[in-house]
């Protein structure tokens, strides 16, 4: 939402407007005589936030600004401008690039110095996220693609870049999902649910099960934490769809961060939780009541010293201090001192998590939320 | 090739049929009283040699029995049998399992003792590298899988799992490439020749540019090293179709790397050179020369010290080590001590490389052999 007195997001209706709206009000100010000024959230993690109300991670009301008359402003600034820059013109040939592209393209000598306007991609993308806060859009809207990677499979029909897509129809391999999925139109979309897993081998074998057609649902993974892409693909199929999202993971804390970050946002990017953050997502990994009731107590892996901390410091985000069911996890977990991966119910039968496990556990609704 | 003596490798028709010969050979030795014995090629580096002939890394001549009744042979001995058990369950329900499954199916007690038969993933792993060895088939064939990366788009039409794919039909994703490939059925291939990238990015900027349509080529992509999967599709597009493969990677040591494993074949996967190398693979990496021509020199990254030590020894790998082109190469990365990646091109506009810089390097036949 824009601000009354000072917009500090822009309010124009598409990427390319804010951009030009962006332009013009410095323009103004140099034509004032005035010092060029951008305002912005504070993105530091004092000012990141749990709204309680909207369950997601969010940014505060810090404001900063920045100004080209002023040493410590002038280089940041000047990268902010120069990545907008660089978005109106991918947006003006309806390119895309890769953060590691706009680092190159904005590493360029400043005329009459021997300053670069950025040295490491840190400080581009950096200027990106800016650049999100200040026009409102997200990356991908700007055309500034992130990784690519996942798999998706399911009975559901997009169009893209031309294309009539049917993920039923995809053999063993599945569509492989864009790292841009802004532009993707869903045209028939019958599926129920839909489960991500973190393992693409695990999306192997329930592919190989025909789970999503026995099931009626879509399964998605990428590999590890999940990707800007598959965030927004999974967003979109949850507001647009009303598609609830079952997580499967294994049972260690870096699986519960999966969830933890489809469901509440990251504070990196806190700044888009809107976009990114999925309300009606549910853990169905591995628990430590799935370990005793299916023996896998043999499959026990002794939790690292860094696993313990970071189930420690999970156990005090704002959003799982208060949740019952979570802490209840987080303290068998660490009396068990172990974790579990999925892939453990494989010494059960190859195909007992998909003809056993899941069904069993989808039909007695034994989530966590 | 089966040897005339003692078979070391099955001369079975299909993997089912290999492993059953396996363990009805192992009866007839307990049957008649003998030492259950399996005879396999060693796989130590001191047995892989390049083969000059052939142009590919291969296992040599030396081979090694495997006793059951030895006790530093039985465990493994188990091992190799165990996971030929689990790989025999797998063809005969025609379902495929992933080497961390296999691991968990293999992680059992043994009856009797406290022993399991593995404790970690690179035992059954190793197990399965044996039985590839002793059977002729690879693990793929096996029904064991690898991981699952990467992605294609190009004029081609498979069958796969009951689906017709198109490959130029796929939108902005592409085909997810499967980790098991063996049993793709190629419906048409009118693409010329294949380009493999290491960065999925830099596969999605030729991909936006409609690069693989203007010039009737595949593109393929993984992540860093190209996976077992990706080698395979790459392997028999090569020589089913006769397909010339043209790596294009960063302009350092691990790129040339990925390029000399999928010509060379890769030592710690030398046992199945004849399955994975291809000798119609060329370099279109950025090169030293490609650095002065497109005027690269500010895009540098000063070489790290692993960085230098990979190239070194590249430098004396039998199949480097007479190679003018490639010593030349090296010597003047040495010089620079410097490397440059292949998104550096974006700085000269983002659709240079799919413009300019690729078109012509490719019709002036500008590769590395």
């Amino acid at each position: 939402m824009a601000k009354e007195s000072k917009p500090s997001k822009s309010t124009a209706n598409g990427p390319k407007e804010s951009l030009v709206e962006l332009g013009n009000e410095l323009a103004t100010q140099i034509e004032d005589g005035k010092n060029p000024t951008i305002e912005l959230s504070v993105r530091s993690l004092s000012n990141v936030v749990y709204n309680e109300k909207t369950q997601k991670l969010g940014i505060g009301d810090k404001t900063s600004e920045r100004q080209f008359f002023n040493v410590s402003h002038a280089k940041k600034f000047l990268q902010t401008i120069e990545v907008a820059a660089i978005s109106k013109s991918l947006l003006d040939i309806d390119k895309h690039a890769s953060l590691r592209d706009v680092f190159y393209m904005a590493k360029r000598t400043i005329p009459g110095t021997k300053t670069n306007v950025v040295d490491e991609q840190n400080e581009s993308d950096k200027a990106i996220e800016d650049l999100e806060l200040v026009s409102g859009f997200t990356r991908e809207q700007l055309n500034i693609n992130a990784n690519k990677m996942g798999s998706v499979a399911g009975n559901v029909v997009v169009e893209d870049a031309g294309d009539t897509i049917d993920w039923s129809k995809l053999g063993s391999g599945g569509w492989s999902i864009p790292s841009n999925v802004e532009n993707i139109v869903f045209r028939k979309v019958s599926a129920k649910y839909i489960i991500y897993m973190e393992k693409a081998a695990v999306w192997e074998r329930l592919h190989e099960d025909k789970f999503w057609m026995k099931q009626n649902c879509i399964i998605m993974c990428s590999q590890g934490q999940s990707t800007r892409g598959v965030r927004r693909l999974l967003q979109r199929l949850a507001s647009e769809y009303k598609l609830p999202i079952y997580v499967l993971t294994d049972n260690d804390p870096w699986g519960i961060y999966i969830y933890s970050v489809l469901k509440y946002g990251s504070i990196s990017l806190a700044h888009m939780s809107d976009e990114l953050a999925i309300r009606d997502v549910r853990y169905l990994g591995v628990t430590c009541d799935d370990v005793k009731k299916y023996k896998l107590e043999r499959h026990y892996i002794k939790l690292t010293e860094q696993d313990s901390s970071r189930l420690k410091q999970m156990a005090e985000y704002d959003w799982f201090k208060d949740h019952k069911d979570w802490q209840k996890q987080f303290k068998a977990m660490k009396e068990a001192g172990a974790k579990v991966e999925i892939q453990s119910l494989s010494s059960r039968g190859i195909t007992f998590i998909s003809e056993t496990y899941l069904p069993e556990k989808i039909k007695n609704q034994e989530f966590i939320d």
